[in-house]
């Protein structure tokens, strides 16, 4: 199983006057675990847009079980929860550095095989290249 | 049962390269509805947190039907899902204004109510005139 | 001259652990202010899009004389500073409500007129419509 | 002269409908070189902040020559502009990497120094030692 890790510093917008990182940081920051994944497939999903392959979200979950704040260096860990030919579920968890690396969140996206029209399709059918290399990483 | 109910008009900075809102701007709308909630039960959140009593996020969930695009006037309805004396949990929904004002995201977001160091406290212990006003609106 | 007043609520994510508004919300803020200065002239910066023109960025300035935060009303004011053929300078003000209406940031936008493909137009021969209407309103 | 570098990735979320990163995410990048300038002096803003030293922003001004999208590395440079016992202004380039290493941007921010309470102070008065660091760094 592929679990890609990426490391972001929190940066000084992203706090909010509790003094926190908004909670509204995390779907960015999973957009990033996101991308990183991709990129450790061996593609990249700028290049998966220029063909014409999209990943909109429909679904998004996140559980918040500690607070970050401005400088804090943390973790962003990705992996599939599940693939099939219409749909990619991923799931994140948030590590702040230090000297435990605690758990801090964890969340889910859900995201449909749409063409640039933002029609859904099969992925295995019109990208069989791309399914093939994410049904590697599970 | 109170709804509360606002409007809000998408900014040119919240739609993505994708051409639409971008799914992190969801969990920013629900905050708008959340304040607007908070008000028409006649206090407000600045208030409360004045007060010394805060409402820190535990759990999100989005589910996404729909989409917006930038200047697309979106309503914002917000009621109460689950109140207790530890929690509350506010149910969202986002139409898109226009014919037929159409159902574009749900959400739900789950909250615990603590004192300015973000320890749990007991609302109903520590803030009983807040916790009938919000006993009055399920 | 015209100038196009519209009035924003800071949102909680817009705020910053110093416990004000963050300094890159405004020239969202003017973004905002923007696009109502265009619809007071009749049109709409999406129907202008829609149309081929558009209206990138080429310089900013804020001066930052007060601050805002959490819930504070504020006011836009925008205004055309200079128009010419290739460019359009617009002058912001901000306000933020209360006994005095205090001015806490002023601002300015350069902005070039362009087509989709964001190449420089001559905005008086590809849309003359528009140009008069901005005349107008100088 | 000390000038800081450090590499950030454009977000998806950082870019607009017309393809591009907005032009409100400049300034917050300003920050993060900010942030990394001061890091190379030896000390950081988050401990400044501890220490009771704060660094609001009161202009700001951005050209843009060019633009970035979703997953282009950038790079941001910063340097001192102007130092005194009451302000500190701060110049940045911002660079697309590839080819070329295009500038694409430049900015300026003034801050002026203050305590907690956001009220001006003389840093020699009381920070000389943080003064003598940034007095190096020109």
């Amino acid at each position: 199983m592929l679990i890609s890790e990426i490391k972001v510093t929190v940066r000084y917008v992203e706090t909010d006057r509790m003094g926190i990182a908004h909670h509204s940081n995390y779907p960015i920051w999973f957009e990033i675990g996101r991308t990183d994944f991709i990129k450790q497939l061996g593609i990249s999903y700028s290049e998966m847009e220029k063909k014409g392959l999209f990943l909109p979200l429909i679904e998004l979950k996140c559980v918040y079980k500690g607070s970050a704040t401005y400088d804090d260096n943390i973790t962003i860990l990705t992996r599939i929860k599940k693939l099939t030919y219409s749909k990619l579920i991923l799931y994140y968890e948030i590590l702040k550095d230090g000297g435990e690396n605690k758990l801090i969140t964890m969340g889910e996206t859900t995201h449909v095989w749409t063409n640039s029209d933002l029609k859904p399709i099969n992925i295995n059918k019109h990208f069989p290249d791309i399914y093939m290399l994410l049904n590697k990483a599970l």
